[in-house]
């Protein structure tokens, strides 16, 4: 007796031309059942953002045997919440997002569209995975993942995930050794250090360009950071409660603040 | 001799023109020296997002004695980055955002743009607490949270919060009791059911309206939706440390995975 096929929803924050997404997909598909979402525009660094104040507005793009593909002009959070709860005839086994151009360790994480469809569908109960890749090259090589993602994927698909936690994986990028394994590690502390460069447009007027660099004095055995750079997969059981939960002992005279 | 006068920081997510703000900035005035960087559209639900694709603008509104305000045409996370990097003389003391027009209790936290802005000063070393009121409307009546906001800000201008913690403060909407006091909380579980409403536009044309509702099996005691139910204050130290610690130990397996 044949067994059904997990139904896999693709979604990522690049925008539908990225070759980390068509990567994905090629690989899920090997899987299962696809259905990709993926939007109109670059979502980069939009986070858990979602659409309310605008039209949302989907097609689909193709539909054929075990494979279906819209295309939304929303944020990625957007696309986890209309495919699971509009489009798609169930939910689906598992979410993946990516595979990003660009790395969402360490604390980076909060600012990403990639990393917030995942926490998304988490949050809904669905088991979800972010694969990224460090580097942002729209050429990137992404050949060195395969094995990874369909090995992280089958392990997820087959035993599911804790209640609440998602994956944030990410990958070094190719370089001429193969890559050392995987790593399961907590996420480092980071912060970006911008520039804000002083630009003026066609009317003379002033605006900024932002860039920046990461920086970290975290990067020991055990995180995220330290597992790419030793050429490891770094995978990263991620939740959506921020709560410290330490400080709930440590900061218990806020409560006798006389109000 | 004179005390130097601490220097506050203030933005939101619900624009320029916002009652909270308002009030939070009347409140914040007695305090100390106040800067004001809101921004010109309503950002509610951008969550930690920030803008690397679109020109990022700032104006000088206001400058007097003690304070000043600027307005930006990007996200809160924006306003915090551009206050601090390339606006204020000094690093502010205090970085508050708020009071905002509805709660950020609970998981719905992930879509705030309030607590975007404060997670960003988080990261970058600031103290930092977001303020909320569980009311909507644009009208609300903030007159309930005068001395729990000044109370609680007043505590972390004197001693701080510990490194990569901040406060999502939430207040119940005013009823005609008082404020019982405040409880240091745990974030509840909760997450959105969303309707995606099919609507036509005046070509014709498709697109969705996202209205929904917020449910939760976790408002038990500990918990910010407890506390807030019971009309305390709710206080959760936050971080953005994403890591789900406990599954360091039992997912460990991950590790053992061949790629």
């Amino acid at each position: 007796m044949e067994t059904k096929r997990p139904l896999i929803l693709i979604t990522n924050d690049d925008g539908h031309a990225a070759k980390g997404l068509h990567k994905l997909t090629a690989l899920m598909r090997t899987l299962g059942d696809v259905a990709v979402i993926s939007t109109d525009e670059v979502m980069s660094a939009k986070s858990h953002s979602c659409t309310i104040h605008e039209k949302l507005r989907v097609r689909l793009i193709r539909e054929e045997a075990g494979f279906v593909e819209f295309r939304c002009n929303g944020t990625p959070v957007d696309c986890v919440k209309l495919a699971y709860q509009k489009l798609l005839p169930r939910n689906p086994d598992l979410v993946v997002s990516g595979i990003n151009h660009g790395t969402n360790a360490a604390s980076t994480v909060v600012y990403s569209g990639t990393i917030g469809a995942v926490v998304e569908a988490c949050m809904n109960g669905l088991n979800a995975i972010g694969f990224s890749l460090d580097s942002l090259s729209p050429e990137a090589d992404f050949g060195h993942t395969d094995t990874a993602v369909l090995q992280i994927t089958k392990r997820v698909l087959k035993k599911g995930l804790p209640q609440g936690v998602c994956l944030n994986v990410n990958f070094p990028k190719r370089s001429d050794e193969p890559l050392k394994g995987i790593q399961l590690c907590r996420q480092a502390n980071c912060r970006w250090v911008e520039y804000f460069k002083e630009q003026f447009d066609e009317n003379g007027e002033q605006y900024y360009d932002l860039s920046g660099e990461l920086v970290s004095d975290d990067i020991v055995s055990g995180t995220d950071l330290f597992a790419i750079r030793s050429n490891h997969v770094a995978v990263v059981p991620t939740c959506y409660d921020w709560t410290a939960h330490a400080c709930l002992e440590t900061m218990k005279d806020f409560e006798t603040i006389s109000i």
